[in-house]
């Protein structure tokens, strides 16, 4: 098998990464997540700048996140990540981060596009995209792939409202997506937020943002210590992302 | 001379540190400048944790920072840095950053103070720190010290108001001092933002601000490229932070 196949990325956790407990706040996991996808489609020679020339980007649509534990100040985490295969207009993408010790600490199903850039449509996997496809391992290997319904929101029991500010987006000019993520965290209660103890977070993305957009997070209290989250942009009423989040 | 004196760092520019120009922020850069320093003062024995149990704390008082080049994405630098000397209660600290082909890129030079965490006042240097402070190069290898009054803001010609959210919070829960700076460019008019060279920022630090505090960053323009920041908390009036930027 060609080794290219995945991304093994090893990353020691810094002190700007971690809350008051000395533990790794969640976006700042997920980054390094993404960092690793990032470096491995580099490598690969399809990243988001090899695609300009051909009017095509990824577009990441959903990420189901588990949690075991966060890691700490200091530790070294290795994260492996992957393309899990693909079916029609979808590809997917697994993330493992794993311990010192070889322990499985957090682990990530995701869902992605490819995007016309000019039409504005989802695109077709050109030759070179399926070439770099092929290269998953057989599907039982793979993570489950990201699926089901997220519910409904009926009501808002929190929220918070942001502006998208120059430092939030991307290479891309867009609001940075590990900032979705955050942002509906901070509109949960505090003594979530401080000692809640996070186990999974499914978000699906619907929409882009763009600098000084105004962003709304919402949520909604479910049975059984779970929350649903959406991210609003309040001046077109636009859903830029809904997730469920589950804590212990 | 004892190996510890200083701490060589390297880093790798990641994607989540660039602009859509594939170009570091200024944050990120200061960020990994910080990250250098705490690994040393960690190695040292004497990081914000080991000093817990004697009811000290490093306060960061003012940065003097040069910037002749920002880094690339996938660009390797080294971060150099290391305590600078003492006088009476302020200690400094330098840092020198370096890319793969050894040119300095951007320097720094900075002063800190111990507050002790009870009393709430600035603290002497205990025997311990004081040893630490003796691993400083001789004066005339160190940078210039920082120095010089600020102007005082007359007007504000651009504002921009935040409030702290739980993420921004340092490992102290307090705003992360890179955000006092990463918010004060926030206010710049677009087209600095974007297309500005930033050559030089010096930042005094005033007051922590906490968790959910409404904080404003105000700009006002100087001749000669300059500006001058201000970041307040419109609820007291208290000054948190003032700067002057330079740009080409």
């Amino acid at each position: 098998m060609n080794s290219n196949w995945h991304e093994e990325a090893y990353y020691t956790i810094r002190t700007y990464e971690i809350d008051s407990k000395k533990q790794a706040t969640l976006p700042a996991l997920v980054k390094l997540m993404h960092e690793s996808a990032m470096q491995h489609v580099i490598k690969l020679g399809v990243s988001v700048w090899d695609l300009e020339p051909h009017h095509i980007s990824w577009v990441l649509m959903r990420q189901q996140l588990s949690v075991h534990r966060l890691p700490r100040l200091g530790e070294q985490i290795k994260i492996e990540t992957y393309p899990s295969g693909y079916e029609r207009l979808f590809t997917y993408r697994d993330y493992k981060v794993y311990d010192a010790a070889g322990e499985l600490i957090a682990h990530s199903s995701s869902t992605w596009v490819l995007m016309d850039t000019v039409q504005r449509s989802l695109a077709r996997f050109p030759g070179f995209i399926l070439e770099m496809l092929q290269l998953a391992p057989a599907p039982e290997l793979c993570l489950p792939r990201p699926a089901g319904q997220l519910p409904k929101m009926e009501k808002t029991d929190h929220s918070l409202d942001f502006v998208v500010r120059w430092h939030d987006l991307d290479y891309n000019d867009h609001l940075n997506n590990m900032y979705y993520l955050q942002w509906m965290l901070e509109a949960l209660p505090d003594e979530l937020l401080n000692h809640g103890r996070l186990r999974a977070f499914d978000i699906q993305y619907r929409a882009e943002a763009q600098w000084k957009d105004q962003v709304r997070a919402e949520v909604q209290h479910l049975p059984n210590g779970r929350m649903l989250h959406r991210l609003v942009r309040p001046d077109d009423g636009k859903e830029l992302a809904l997730a469920l989040s589950e804590w212990e």
